[in-house]
């Protein structure tokens, strides 16, 4: 589905254009197109890469999607694929949809495409088109914009993760929630592989894209494509740290289970005592001996009960002492 | 055994040629040679040794076969060994098959011998001839063509394992599951590192064919080898993120089973508490004491049971309120 | 919240200046400006922006503050983050507050921001005026003496988390303490993530500051910047091994904890073997067979309190040895 | 011990040489000398190094014995330290004897000192001395020829290691063998840290003998050692694959052996419950309360008896039920 | 305190020279200055500082001391930070006392100082005056020499270890060792983080004096300072390789714990079931029916003691079997 097809000169907007006449454009100076598509059909995107001279391996990527994030560079033009991540609409799941997006970038034109995905990027066009001095850099600018703008979508979703782990934490030694903080370390961290998949490897490929020898298309816009890159290497060094305290929290959770059994045990163990002892008595005084002096006692049975009571007072006392019960 | 012997000039079929003529067809220009061999004899590598003039250490590791996946140039020529792995056809059995794809590729020849896999390469074959343009590359391209079809044959033995993850995460928090959970677990990874050993050197190896100096056969390809390069990186990325998981969940795994034995011993211990009472009761008016006047009340009896009931019930809600029942 | 600022020529202060006339003084030969802010209102930043012709992006960052540590060059200027760790003020409470100073640094201007710290610069500001020979190097010299003093301050931090360690570890292997030991090394290693997460990105930074190609600024003090990423990498080194130590910690406690517990089933079934032998024994007497001749001995009670007791200290005896008791 | 002592040209054997010539044929073109130690005395050492001219550092080492593997290049010679790992041939004990070879390769000399191993190289030089050609090569190939029986004789050692794994993981999830695959998987770590200390110090250092700047010694050998290199780090992924497993299988076994003290729990519980419960009726019916009706009636003992069956058949269908038992 | 102070020439001693006279012999050519320093007093290191013409930086470390092991070029002259580690005189305690020497190399010079160390480097001072073929290569093989002592210094320490370790490692599979295994590990595990902590800076920084680009102080002696680099890396090899066998003892420990549980709960289990069957069938015929035929019968006693001791045999020989005895 064609979202937005417009053509800009000079940093401002010439007005939306007709597809067909996409390749006209391209050969005016000064001038780019940028081209936005959601969930095209094959044809559409046949037709784009028709238009802008795509190189094919670029083309069968976008068109089977699930690509891992990647910056490629064919001759003068990138091909870059972003991964976004969306809470669930429904309110109750808390997955994260795992949406792409694919842009193709040349010296004159920007074409994005994108795939599951509910938000899209009518406020990056805005912003570009407000500020004419940076759309004057060109396409570079607009891949800036969205990369930036993909990039920064990333923190509440990592913000979201990093309170969800404070709030498994404050449970972590409360008796009895083992079951659930350990439910719930899972999840996150599936949701932070999850994330880790989609920066990594765009991190890695950022990193190129200032510095050194840089593609065409970004020369000049170093500083910041250095920007993203930091952004991205603060999201994957919060995503190291809190791998590393799931992986503490749950050792620490397994210790928790094996010390709430160990109190399972011990209270078990002082009450079998206190409950074993009066019972050994009971029995040796339901013995049959004919000559049992006590039993003939006025005062036998009382002195028993009175017997087995102090004992389990005596035991009571104790077990609380050295905190078995 | 000879699968397949043909001449190509100009991207297309010059026709299946005996292996006798090879020689001859090489000295030809803009000419290149193609042949397959499956599980061949001692002789026949031999043969080809001599009609291609191969290194003989290549030779030897191609006759030992075993080798570990890489890439190696000597001199203007290059050795590639690719693992397969194959599903056993055997529909009980999930175990892999670890084939071995040996291929040797010179300026104007290329020689794949296969070991222990059931698909052939006759697809690939049929797919370079219908694609003269790209055929013309020579035999870079064919060696390009055989790596992206053995790496694409990767993907769905990747996706079956994650799904199997999947699956097992599905049942990880499932009570009376931990065995069977954890049997799979292992199972899994042990797939996961066959994957893994075939996938890890490839990929290094790959590097080399595009970017800086890169072997004269694949000059003027960068674009494809890297795109199968990326597909390797995917691979290995996601066997990354299945590994770490897989530690997780075992470690999971560990706590469920922690924390289920530490609800039996609850479960034990209650049960324990609400037998234990009334016997010690039965035993206190099971003493033979002459002077114990419950022992003559006509409610004695019924009064007796009544509170080993009564202390039974409170028992069992208390027991039930803290979740030991 | 303007603090100071002031202008510093040859290395000896001309004196307070106001804001407005910052930008006359830069542009005097030998001559630089060195401004302090705490929280900053917007407006001080922006004014501060168009006084020294600040880079935007790292205006944007110093507005929203939060960024990770970094130094990044822009043009012939640098913009440092550093964060810093101060104990809470109350006294009950461990916790580290983490603040923030960002720098902006130029060939003849510094300016500092302070965020959420209650510890200023104002040492550092006497120190460098007493020292005019180091402070004729320039900014270049300040921003060594802030980031030499922000490290510095690490250091009592990083004491307090290896004394913490050494006061778990003379617990660790004492009994009944587990849970405690369990809380404290998990809040330690909370504690210690919030360190190092302030100090690895500096270090790789700073790692830019000397040796090789270093910034302007920096220029001819490569030794000074040198001993500030020294300590860094000191701290880091320290951090990595009670990083190391904890984890060990945590699988010893684990131990500690399976070991006691596994000392307090031994504990409970020997006592229930002391407890139920005479049970069993007295049971037995309490059969009401007809004829059971020890029933009718004289000394048949005497004679079976004395097997009971025997066997007692028997097993007594005997689980002492074994040391389950 | 003096092994064998000759000198090559051209390929061929001139013949055995007595030690005190060797100085006058290094004088010789085209000419070199291999001499072949095994556990010398001083001074047989001190003698070769007159004789050689080699650097004291690496007689110092080759005298002291027990040096990690490696690779040092002495001006135009290279000293070559190699582990080798024996089976011990007590067939009883399965532990591996850790020898050493330390080779001195100069451009028309190679010596090799052989401690504690009981294989010799005997079989390299029939071999070398069958293959004229390569032998040409000089003191370059019989170091090559050295290098690759040593690496291959690792081979059987990873063999049995990698079969150890399989045995052990048949039986890691079979019941009651706990004890013993904790002892055989440590055992096997043991044996593997031996081999991974043998092989890759020397696999980093192989690296440096083909590719860039290669020392003069094995100029125009690189495609021997690179295969050298190549198995290598065949063997070291295969090492990095077993560590791997065995952490996962320990880890997997500690599961097993919770699981297993899970379910004597269980049964321990199930059991309990079934004699427990009997007792108790037994108890109530033993009181010796005056007003008991069931006491009196003639099938008051038949219906205590069938009750108690009664429950405990429902004891133990239900426990067989929820697997308990 | 002043330990040792002279002069030499050409590879022999001149003499002891006062200390005022320093920088008198520093001008003369072929001449160098060897001062032992231990514990120095503030004044004796500034009086150093002057006459040597110390960089400022590296007194101020040395005065502080608690610097980590590293080496820094300060223009012409180094700056190198050791660390000794010597078991504490009382035989008691295994404890490893933490040393530093701090080492101020010129091309004309070599200034050592040590501190909290108990053995000095007089036997260095001596072994160099025996050689004076090396001592000639000046204050650059003086270096070479001490660092060469210090890290020779660090095998015995390390083989302790390693004889520690295998001590445990006996113990490891033995019963009832639990709680002592898992202290040594862990103090056998921070002995090795002192020795890494002194050892992994200490081989980086060594890295850097052989091979590339050198200080000038260690010019031409590239072979030494590499031989002791390959020491460092040799202990370092050995240390991570009981760091990796003492992590997989800690948890194979946490195994042995874990079976001596289950063994512990099976034996509890089985001794349990030997005892409650006779006492519930002691119970049964304690029973007070009218009509129970067995009491009255005349061999009804020895018959049920008979049934109880019939079954207790089946169960003790069952349990045998099944091993839970």
């Amino acid at each position: 589905m064609l979202i937005n097809c417009a053509a800009y000169q000079n940093g401002s907007k010439l007005g939306d254009i007709p597809v067909a006449d996409i390749s006209e454009y391209l050969t005016r100076p000064e001038c780019f197109v940028w081209v936005a598509l959601f969930e095209p059909t094959v044809d559409e995107i046949d037709e784009m890469a028709k238009e802008f001279g795509l190189h094919p391996l670029a083309v069968e990527d976008a068109r089977k999607g699930h690509q891992r994030p990647k910056i490629e560079e064919y001759d003068d033009s990138l091909f870059v694929v972003l991964h976004t991540l969306e809470p669930a609409s429904d309110a109750m799941d808390s997955a994260l949809i795992d949406g792409e997006v694919d842009i193709f970038v040349g010296r004159n034109y920007i074409l994005s495409v994108r795939h599951r995905t509910q938000k899209g990027f009518g406020d990056v066009r805005a912003r570009c088109e407000r500020e004419p001095a940076l759309l004057r850099y060109g396409s570079g600018f607009v891949l800036y914009a969205l990369m930036d703008t993909v990039v920064d979508r990333y923190f509440p979703i990592l913000d979201t993760m990093e309170s969800d782990l404070e709030q498994i934490e404050e449970y972590i030694f409360v008796r009895n929630t083992a079951r659930s903080n350990i439910e719930s370390l899972y999840a996150l961290k599936q949701k932070l592989m999850l994330l880790k998949h989609a920066i990594d490897p765009l991190m890695e490929a950022t990193g190129k894209l200032y510095g050194g020898r840089v593609p065409q298309v970004c020369a000049g816009m170093g500083d910041y494509f250095r920007d993203v890159y930091d952004h991205l290497h603060r999201i994957h060094a919060t995503i190291e740290g809190i791998r590393d305290m799931l992986t503490t929290a749950i050792q620490v959770n397994l210790g928790m289970i094996s010390l709430s059994e160990s109190e399972v045990t011990k209270k078990l163990a002082a009450w079998a005592a206190i409950i074993a002892v009066p019972t050994m008595l009971a029995g040796i005084y339901g013995m049959n001996f004919k000559h049992m002096p006590e039993l003939d006692w006025t005062f036998g049975y009382p002195l028993a009960i009175a017997t087995m009571v102090a004992v389990d007072v005596y035991l009571y006392v104790r077990f609380k002492k050295t905190r078995w019960l």
